[in-house]
């Protein structure tokens, strides 16, 4: 896994260049009135019907869109990861560049943290099989970009394992479980992840 | 949670000492049955009818005893599983009582990946939906139990949130994501294990 370039890629390339400026208004359409019916009823909420119906369109087209329902939740999830990607390549120090790696771990693992809390319905409602789950492209970026951040940190550590040990902390499940089931705040999750960050890269002056 | 008792509470109590002694026996052979078909052919080879087929008893025979297929791979799993918690609750140390709590968790992350290695099929596909994973008896046994060690080892950390950070580690999907996707043998998870161990707990002399 290499450098930065990798945040380039992308799940499915959906909003492709060629796309004609009416099916693209179409489909921002539709993406926006599903992103509606997500704030407004959760994941459940969203079928083809509802967004056809929402968005004033036959269901057809909906369908032809986005191949069935996982698809418009993929592509849903797919417009907010690109964002949180843009702002992680280019966006302002730390969470992009300019900051040291352990600066920039902590960064990261707050946004996870409120990107997960925003889309958690969606993204448990999206979540992979568990053969796939580690291969899908948005987890593949996430991963190299925690594991760059980690070779600088400690670059005498396995930082692959360590890298999927704090990618694991920021799963939507486990998020889900704590905070729905567990009913702990958000905040007690960040100073968790910080904790760790320091635990994992050796860097609490303290210990 | 509180600690070694919980280790007694189980999945389903499927050996519930009421069963009738040619029910527990008819339950016992079609489980052997489950098991081999699993080694020959993997988890996809598990279906109620080739159970039926195999330990020579009408299809109806296995529905009725394990619902469905669910059941029946839930069955398979809680069977080694009990296994695996009467070793953590009395067996010899480190795994058992006995060993100071950073030996004991080494040892429960050993006994753990060797075990998700034996049933890695069955357990994805066994894989609790993403709002039940957390809940479900074993999980929450072995929660219990690294929570427990993790009070004695780090008395002033939050050990709920690094508890869930160790069993992350664990996580069948993750595991067949390392050993089969990655090609890792199972020796370096073992030693990341134990790294991980070490950082969560400042338990290294060298660092």
């Amino acid at each position: 896994m290499e450098n930065t370039p990798v945040l380039l890629e992308l799940g499915t390339d959906v909003d492709e260049p060629c796309l004609r400026a009416d099916a693209a208004r179409n489909r921002a359409r539709l993406l926006d009135a599903a992103a509606r019916l997500v704030a407004e009823h959760g994941a459940a909420g969203v079928t083809m019907e509802a967004v056809a119906a929402a968005a004033q369109v036959g269901k057809g087209t909906v369908f032809r869109r986005f191949g069935d329902r996982t698809g418009l939740l993929t592509a849903l999830l797919d417009h907010s990861e690109r964002k949180f990607q843009a702002s992680i390549l280019s966006g302002p120090a730390p969470l992009g560049p300019g900051a040291p790696p352990v600066e920039r771990l902590r960064a990261f693992g707050c946004a996870a943290l409120r990107r997960a809390a925003d889309d958690l319905e969606l993204q448990l409602a999206a979540e992979p099989c568990p053969d796939r789950r580690f291969l899908v492209p948005p987890r593949q970026v996430r991963y190299g970009h925690v594991l760059m951040l980690l070779r600088q940190a400690v670059p005498d550590a396995d930082c692959e394992l360590l890298a999927q040990t704090l990618m694991g902390y920021l799963e939507p499940a486990l998020i889900h479980h704590l905070t729905r089931q567990c009913h702990m705040p958000m905040d007690r999750l960040q100073a968790g992840w910080f904790d760790l960050v320091e635990r994992v890269t050796g860097s609490g002056g303290s210990r």
